[in-house]
Parts: C-alpha cells; sequence; structure tokens
C-alpha cells in the first residue's frame, strides 16, 4: 500500500521503519520539526514535509501518529485533501470518531511503549484494530498483519476498558516499583534486590492466571504482617493509603475479612 | 559445612538442594510429612526425620525453613539440642529476636518467588543476610555467597523496609495484573494482548528509575482520559476507588494538580 505517515515521534518512526520494511511504498513523512521529518524519512525512502498543506493524494493510507490531543487538529487540516483515503490513528484513548464524518477510517493501535531510539520487532507486538467499515477493516487488517503477528479486532468500546486495564497493567504497576525504590533508597537498601522479583512476578503471569499467583501477607491474612507495614509508614500518609485501599482490596478480592 | 534443613517446602527444597550442590554436608532432612522429608533427603544424601526430637547435634547450621508463623515453635522445640549450632531462618518478614537468647543465629532471606517444582539458578537470587555477631556474620555470609552470586547483608530494621518494598513490587504489581485481566474478561478481550507490555513494563526498570519510566494519564495530567477511566468503572467501585487513589497518588508525586 502507498501509506504517509503524519508525525516522527516513537510510534511513527517504529510503525513507518516497519511499514516500509515490510514492503509497503511510505509516501511522505510529516513533522512540524522537519529535520525529524527527515531523519525518519530519508531512512524508508520517502518525502520528508513540515506543512499539513501539502498531502500527497495518493496515499491510500494515512496514518496519524501524533500525541492524542493533536490527532482532531491534524486531521481537521488535513481532511479536504485525503478524501479517498483511509485515515488511521494509532492511541489507545482516542475513539475513532474523531474521524466521523471520512469515508474510511480506523485504528491501530501498538499495545506496548515503542520507542524512537530504540528498535523493538514489531512482529511480536500486539496491535489492537478498529475500522468504520467491514471493507476498511479489511484493509487495515491487512496492513496490520504485514508487521505484526498479533492482530487483534476489538471494537471502540473494547478499547476504551483495554486502555483501561493497560493503565492498571502498565502504568500502575510502575507506580509500584517507584514505590518501593522510595523505599529501599530511604533506608540505604540496594533497589538491585528487587529486580529479579519484579521481573520474575511479570513473567510468571505470562503463564498463569495473575488473580492465582497472587502471594503476601493481604491474600494470606496476615494481619500482623500488614499493621506492621502500616506503622512502617507512619511517617508516609500518602503510602500508608495506598496500601490500606491496595491491601483491603486483595482481602476482599480473595475473601479474607478487612484489617 | 554441616547443615541440618528443617522444612522440605519450596524454600527448603531449593536451598537444600544449592547447598547440596556447593559441596555442604546436609545431616538431617526435617519434614512432619516423612514422604516429603524422604523426598528431598534422598537427592541430597541426608537422613530423613519427622521428629523435631532426633536432632543431629553434629549440625553446624540449622537453617529453619518452615512457614513464618511456625518459625518460633519449631525454635522452641529444637533449641536445647542444638545450642553449639547456628540458627537461620529464611523468612522475610520475621524478627531475628525470635532467636533472642541462642548463641549465634541470623538470616537467609531468598528475595525471590522460590518453588520445589521448579529449578532456579539460585546464582542470580538476591539474599538479604543478618545475623547476630560479626563471627556468626562471616559464617552465614560464607554459607550464602556459596550458593548466590548476590548477596547483601542488611539490619533487622532494613529487613522489614525490604519486606514492605517487596510487597509494593510483588503483591501489589501483581494485584494490578489481576485487575487488568478481569476488565479484559469482562469485555472480551484477550488478555493476551496486554502480556509483552506487562513484561516490558518490569524489563525497563531493571535499566531505568522507575519513577523515570512512568507514562499514562495521571503522570500527564490528562484529566479527560482519567474521567473517562473512572466513568468506565461506574458499576466497580472497588475498582474505581482503587484507580481514584493511585491516580491521585500518581499526581501528587509527579507535582500535577489532583483531579
Amino acid at each position: 500500500m502507498r501509506i504517509t505517515v503524519i508525525g516522527a515521534g516513537n510510534v511513527g518512526t517504529r510503525l513507518g521503519a516497519a511499514l516500509h520494511t515490510a514492503g509497503h511504498k511510505i509516501v511522505q513523512v510529516y513533522s512540524r520539526d522537519i529535520a525529524r521529518a527527515n531523519a525518519l524519512a530519508s531512512h524508508i525512502g520517502a518525502e520528508a514535509v513540515s506543512s499539513l498543506g501539502n498531502m500527497d493524494s495518493s496515499a491510500e493510507v494515512i496514518l496519524i501518529a501524533v500525541n492524542d490531543d493533536a490527532i482532531s487538529s491534524v486531521y481537521a487540516a488535513i481532511c479536504d485533501q485525503i478524501k479517498a483515503a483511509t485515515v488511521v490513528h494509532t492511541a489507545g484513548s482516542v475513539s475513532t470518531s474523531v474521524f466521523a464524518g471520512h469515508g474510511q477510517y480506523g485504528v491501530v493501535w501498538p499495545v506496548q511503549s515503542l520507542s524512537a531510539a530504540f528498535y523493538t520487532d514489531l512482529r511480536n507486538v500486539p496491535l489492537a484494530i478498529s475500522a468504520n467499515t467491514p471493507e476498511t477493516l479489511v484493509q487495515i487488517a491487512s496492513l496490520a498483519r504485514s508487521i505484526s503477528d498479533h492482530v487483534y479486532e476489538i471494537s471502540d468500546v473494547q478499547r476504551e476498558y483495554l486502555h483501561l486495564a493497560a493503565t492498571f497493567a502498565n502504568n500502575f504497576s510502575n507506580h509500584m516499583y517507584a514505590i518501593a525504590k522510595e523505599l529501599t533508597d530511604a533506608h540505604e537498601i540496594p533497589f538491585e534486590i528487587l529486580k529479579p522479583l519484579i521481573l520474575g512476578t511479570a513473567q510468571k503471569v505470562q503463564q498463569m492466571d495473575p488473580a492465582e499467583a497472587q502471594t503476601g501477607p493481604a491474600v494470606r491474612g496476615d494481619k500482623g504482617t500488614m499493621m506492621r507495614h502500616l506503622e512502617l509508614l507512619r511517617d508516609r500518609p500518602d503510602v500508608q493509603e495506598l496500601y490500606l485501599t491496595m491491601t483491603r482490596n486483595i482481602m476482599d478480592s480473595y475473601g479474607q475479612e478487612r484489617v
């Protein structure tokens, strides 16, 4: 397919490079910053542009890989020039309704952190896709499968819940690591000690239901340890509140009586 | 060294096997269940016992690898028979004061989930050790270094904070995975989609400070997405409360104004 990539950040760079490698023709690469557009475009044989007023109308797919809140304004600036093309954004938290009124549109959301600076083999990255018509779905699925072995068609509502679930699985678990590091730093304990445990916990749920893998004082109902933990946090009421909320939620989930 | 292992569960089995492989003489293996004691003892050339009344007094180290709340009663049952030996437990959440009055004592805590059923290379497992005297520390450190390349001497107070930090890093992050799976299950989304994200998040903090790796709506201060997430959780007030507590804690940590 002939594809234009709007945005030369982390997602635009990785998807653009993978689509080029998969044999697609990248027509144009847009970035406000022409140096960034050039850096990607020169790699993948595309024209670099820094104005949204010069869209090449021969592109069959316009991939909008910009910040979530810039998608609608970018689309508004180009929609009259690319009426025949399929417009696709790459955001987990943005509805496809941002393209309402356009002929063919959809989403290709890579459910993984991508970095322009580090190569990631997209074949192993799940792509959650949606489209506004069955024909568009066929086209977007074909595009997605050309770069990833893990393509999932989901509805707009499912994408919202998947984004919420990803916030728990990624952002909130990372915040738990950050608090663990605060605690070890504050008591001059090397954070290194916890790294194999962090990795082991994430590896375990690759094979096992996380609810069945749960261990620790809350699921055991070990009140002595939980009370001691809360006491250790007496100078950190914010972390104490988080500990209590988390512990009560775990105890409720596993039928333990609350502390 | 001549070592007796009390307890043939996950930790006793893995430590007993590693100590035997490292060239130590395992004198006895105790389990209430003689079949379990035999299963381990026969592998590592030790005598299997199911009574705490027949401790071999030639052991230099007694490794008590039983449930946290059984440590003190096991110790009470054997202390008169093993006065000259160093007594060591393997629990992160139990104080060394459980052995107060004994001559030489300490802790060897493997900071990783171990399973009797699955071989884990202990050389890569961090061991957090403590001892009651400098001489005992030399002995326990030598024992620990014979099986692991990652031995850390920590105080009793540090072990308490490390156990608390491990609860965040392991149990609480696993609970985030469990909630993510509840959400995907409830909306017929394959949980598979989130597995690379979970692993990628844990891998990232092997190299990078988790506070610097944080992404998502809370750290960005993206109120629209956070309000939408809370709305999606309207039928799950428990998860909604957790989302709000977590989000506020992240926003406070990164200087964002609270939702």
